[in-house]
């Protein structure tokens, strides 16, 4: 453990004093999002979603020393003055949240195998906690956002890939390996497309946006007319701007995949019965154009009508922070805060 | 409350009595199991598996007087001597756990909207808690069957349905509704054949005994040679029996069973991760001519093999009376017995 590093102040440098001088310490929680482009470290005091202090840095995942990178990020929001209960910390999966090691994360040849969170936890002298970005940004939802009173909670996120985050009775879905709640990756056809973790038929190859971008390049060379040209570097983005502009092809392919959203999330309601759906990620964000599809095809797969009773399905509040707050929220469900 | 009701003995009409003639009380749980042809209650001591007393009462679900038969049951196995602390109740679904509610149990116009929980607790001034058989049956062989010290449980029922039971962290997974672990009603193929349920390509509808036959009287319509005539009154037995002379057909039939079985599963450890999965059920009983098929099924289709790590697949231990011990413990987890 460093020397000196106790807690981090309410402002930079600047301890929280009393009128007559005497310093308040408070207990507060570091967490830690490593994302694909930079890593964020913030300092939270309880019963504020706002951070003390936050620092991000280049993640640069394939040049040497990212654990470095991550530990000076943890400093620079850490100070003398007040208690760190606990560092929780977000990265992309797989990862076992039960030893805190990651196992293969994308594109950082260091950090297979590696004992992240054993690590943080020697250095600073505080329990550290690890779990993956789609589990973290569901539990952020549910604490801080748009699952806020609710007790089930299924998130989904809709992007390069489909993850989701599950909370049951006020407790994360982690499983016997730490790895549950893989949605991204149910069978929804089996018979269906090669998903990019190399098997078939998953939810994430009818429905993330390469799934979109992959069948607009089918159907482009099978003939279909559109304003697409065929593009390597075609976007989910691309496709949805030719079908604002009124482009048979793209309005298609958004539909197919939310009728898809629509069959995996039936599968998922009858297996979870959550309260509430959130959905976040880049291609949720496109509105009607994926969920007109997907609230029918819903409605259609849902074999009870009770399961829809109540049931409130709505977008993620929290945006690029939800990992951040809910690796937060991981530290402080651990410690009992 | 009925007067003079207090508890069940250990033997029936006897208090169990120390030298010195002191009666000694014990804390019982009483379980009621409500099966499509009979009830039955028995009165359970802590610590043991096998009840105090038992009672078996015909059903007669189209009969009137449903209720008062199974109070009935209940008095019978309750005696003045001990205390009961609670009632726990099976019966299948739909059905609501966290109000007591039966919705619309099969076969039973008396019951529908019936608040079977409350009614029973009204009556024995104990509380009384209620869910269904699928559920129970996994709670039962999770707490003193197959599942045994595991915490992740995931109980699957291959029978005239697909029920499933689902324990996370030592917990039943219920859902907002009470409706989660409607394992049967995940879709496996959206454009799969009808359902009991009245919806498409659910597991239920490609690997339940109706599914076996009717998957073989459709290959028998269209020509397919098989030792098997068409005969409405097939039943999957039928075609278990066919398999084990070599017919290749009746085999087929289970091999599809067996696949699809596996593709529902994979999903399954990707949504909840597990340790242990238990089959129960009349179709489970059939062995290498479905579990074959399923094993490899399972290995193509699980997308990560750290799923599969240390997992344990196995069949339920509890026979008939896992639903009767799984109310048992439902009543002790929600008294935190």
């Amino acid at each position: 453990m460093i020397a000196g590093l106790r807690g981090c102040v309410n402002s930079p440098g600047k301890a929280e004093k009393e009128p007559y001088g005497i310093i308040v310490t408070m207990t507060t929680i570091i967490a830690v999002d490593i994302g694909g482009t930079q890593m964020r470290a913030a300092c939270y005091a309880p019963d504020r979603v706002k951070p003390i202090k936050m620092k991000k840095v280049p993640t640069l995942a394939s040049k040497p020393g990212g654990l470095e990178r991550l530990m000076r990020a943890i400093e620079d929001v850490w100070s003398p003055d007040n208690d760190v209960a606990a560092i929780g910390l977000g990265s992309p999966g797989p990862l076992d949240p039960h030893t805190g090691f990651l196992l293969a994360p994308p594109n950082n040849p260091e950090w297979h195998n590696f004992p992240l969170a054993p690590q943080v936890s020697e250095r600073f002298g505080v329990k550290a906690f690890l779990d993956n970005d789609a589990n973290l940004a569901g539990l952020g939802e549910y604490r801080f956002g748009a699952g806020k009173g609710h007790h089930n909670v299924l998130y989904i996120t809709v992007s390069t890939g489909i993850g989701a985050g599950v909370i049951i009775e006020d407790r994360l879905l982690q499983g016997y390996h730490g790895l549950a709640a893989e949605l991204g990756h149910v069978i929804v056809d089996p018979d269906g497309p090669p998903c990019s973790c190399g098997f078939s038929g998953h939810l994430e190859s009818f429905s993330s946006g390469p799934a979109i971008v992959k069948y607009v390049l089918k159907e482009l060379d099978s003939g279909t007319r559109s304003i697409l040209k065929r593009d390597a570097a075609m976007t989910a983005r691309d496709v949805a701007e030719a079908a604002h502009q009124g482009d048979a092809l793209a309005i298609k392919a958004y539909q197919r995949a939310g009728e898809y959203l629509g069959i995996g999330v039936a599968s998922f309601l009858h297996a979870f019965d959550p309260s509430i759906v959130i959905f976040g990620g880049g291609v949720s964000q496109v509105g009607n154009l994926l969920f007109d599809s997907f609230h029918t095809s819903l409605k259609n797969r849902v074999f009870h009508p009770r399961y829809l009773e109540g049931l409130v399905i709505t977008t993620a509040e929290l945006g690029d922070d939800a990992g951040l707050l809910g690796a937060r929220a991981l530290a402080e469900m651990k410690m009992n805060l």
